[in-house]
């Protein structure tokens, strides 16, 4: 039988309801696995079992508040937390704590859930990466920003994961890692207490290793009911091969492409669906306002500690600064237009089905590997999830990436789940 | 003749460049300032003297760095200083010392600029008033949620303080106050180190008591070249009486009304326009958002110090908590299309004027008046400035409220002190 640790929070909180787990036996499991692994996956930049042990052991002593009750979380180290050390993944902030948490962390406190620790995040959520392994093959990045989130999931160590994504720093992870990575559209989960990076971008997102768990944190986060996973009707799908295509690798562009006769034998209906052309500049656009805003955003650290920051991210930074207010302006123009414009091809389609990430995670701990199958989303402020379907040519996992219309998260997340179980 | 502290920026600046002012001397003279005045007005939730003659000090031993060089601003106490307490205007953060400054302050004192102290704001600039009285008439309020930094720059204490508006945090205390206020499109002023309070809305401003000293700040914390206001060309006024004019008193109706033949005169062209039908619920998605993100902002202050926090916001939580993710994901798609629209609206005119506040500063200090003509724009994300042309029948100052392009704040604010003059 299966340790509790890689229990979905679904079956989890179905045993802790019937009295058949504790929040001291999860907690265990998942601190057991941690000493096991991490030597190797480096996922964890804080963690502290005995605070972990303490919040359980109060969490069994007090009735059951909702779904989330007992379960341990993981909130990557750009995310505020009062009871932990938060440095942003970089040495300007080490030992720093902040005297609050961020909002989201506070919700899922008051839903009950534990934080677990603070996952190791790449320098300001911005490019340098962290020490972070991929668990399926430590000699591979485990994709970034949000490493250890993704990391510590995928490896059992902890059930759900907060991240953020800017780019692509959730859903690329999460396809590294081969588990379910959820963009929400933009600002859903409030983001105060996160560190900034691009704040037209970064948006809070979610890692866990079922659909349903993603959409139960979800639910949480937004005082909504979670979905019903139960019966699920046919998609309406549109295959987006993306203006990027020619970065998707063999095994990606063959594993998507073969996929499609299986979603339509599922009932499916299936479109391959070209965007208007002005979305050719919308990953243009989208970098240069993560350019523009990143560069300021850091301008106390810049300021004060240009020394303490990584040459790699100081170099981004000094061509950032070439990005004008007049180029910022018409970037967020365009990026206006082909909301509206990607709102209307959701008219005829449920979901699009795009590439995760351009194939597996690359070898080598230098990069966290290419957003480009990711920056696209982010700006166009749409819902994105992406669930483990494929291998790839090393046998690490290649995710499918589902996308839906702005604010209709709920339901992308539901026909993200009918693709997983027809392909799966 | 007139002390330092009455300058203008751009009179400050020219006398330092030629030597004959010193940054220690305009320091004395807005501290001495601050000494006679403070007692009346409160602008301050924190200064601390010696501090900024230590930085006048070593501002004047050193080459300077621009126009800004030497020059003291108030920051709002919603935004974070390393060197100087930051208690949001709430119990919960007294003496909180944030590790960092916001990037808009590591900005401007990159440039030279010296920051002289924290200006009160309304607890969490959300509703529960400061301390600060309206330095026209000290039983009447100044405004909030900006309430120091408009004070504080009104009374001659300082020549220019940062603001930041959600709903009419900066025009409206600058109205009332009768100076110059400034809010620019949505997110162009970065906001890290800002307390969020609904993260769609806020948006950084600048209080002065010149139109050209605003635009200096602004052109520095934008890394632009400031503006000309030598030869102002005639803009194309649009006349919005907005569908709130009914809120409009009599002499703020009888003022802007009266201005129109003026403008004219003065060479503008002037046309009254009708915003589409759709305008009618922008106001009321802005008061969506608002609920929607504040209640959430506030997550870990109302979990963990409820009983520190004013009855009367704790009333605006509960209410505001009510409000679903459909109806802020309704609000939103509302607010895109009607920013859509406002920029078809400014294809035929370079400015909108329209009311800045319902009329005078309200007498009282226990609410900071009515955001209603402020609110829409802020939420259509596009530039305003209000100039102080009129006069209430009660003494005091009436401004007029110039809406821009989005992205077109350089030219909002020449035409804005064209209009000014054409007023004056």
């Amino acid at each position: 039988m299966s340790k509790s640790n890689e229990y979905s929070v679904t079956e989890a909180g179905t045993l802790m309801a019937a009295g058949k787990l504790s929040a001291v036996q999860l907690a265990e499991d998942c601190l057991a696995r941690v000493e096991q692994r991490e030597q190797d996956v480096q996922a964890w930049a804080y963690i502290d079992a005995q605070h972990l042990l303490a919040q359980a052991r109060a969490s069994d002593r007090q009735p059951r508040r909702g779904p989330l009750h007992g379960i341990p979380f993981a909130a990557k180290d750009i995310i505020d937390t009062a009871d932990m050390p938060t440095e942003y993944g970089s040495p300007i902030y080490a030992g720093h704590r902040p005297q609050t948490d961020a909002a989201c962390v506070a919700m899922l406190k008051n839903a009950g859930a534990l934080v677990m620790g603070k996952a190791v995040t790449v320098e300001f959520a911005a490019r340098y990466p962290g020490k972070t392994r991929n668990p399926h093959n430590t000699a591979h990045t485990p994709g970034g920003s949000s490493s250890g989130s993704a990391a510590a999931v995928a490896d059992f160590m902890v059930p759900l994961a907060l991240g953020t994504q800017t780019g692509g720093s959730v859903i690329r992870p999460s396809a590294f890692c081969g588990i379910v990575g959820f963009k929400p559209s933009f600002n859903l989960i409030n983001r105060a207490g996160v560190k900034p990076n691009s704040e037209s971008l970064d948006t809070v997102g979610i890692m866990a290793r079922t659909v349903p768990d993603a959409a139960l944190m979800f639910s949480i986060l937004t005082a909504q009911i979670a979905p019903d996973f139960g019966t699920l009707s046919n998609p309406r799908i549109g295959f987006c091969r993306t203006p990027q295509w020619q970065h998707a690798d063999q095994a990606t562009a063959t594993a998507l492409e073969a996929a499609l006769p299986r979603l339509v034998k599922a009932g499916a209906r299936v479109t391959e669906v070209a965007l208007p052309e002005k979305f050719d500049d919308v990953v243009k656009a989208q970098g240069v306002l993560s350019d523009y805003e990143l560069s300021r955003a850091l301008a106390y650290e810049r300021l004060t500690f240009s020394s303490k920051i990584s040459s790699t991210l100081n170099k981004k930074l000094a061509q950032s600064d070439k990005r004008t207010c007049d180029e910022y302006i018409v970037a967020r123009k365009l990026l206006s237009e082909c909301r509206k414009l990607l709102d209307d091809v959701f008219t005829d389609f449920d979901i699009l089905l795009a590439p995760s990430a351009p194939g597996e995670a690359p070898a080598g701990l230098e990069t966290t590997g290419n957003s480009i199958f990711n920056r696209m989303w982010t700006a166009l402020y749409v819902p994105a999830v992406t669930v483990p379907v494929f291998t790839g040519s090393s046998g690490l996992p290649i995710g499918a990436q589902l996308i839906g219309r702005f604010g209709m998260d709920h339901k992308t997340l539901v026909h993200a789940e009918w693709v997983r179980r027809a392909l799966t």
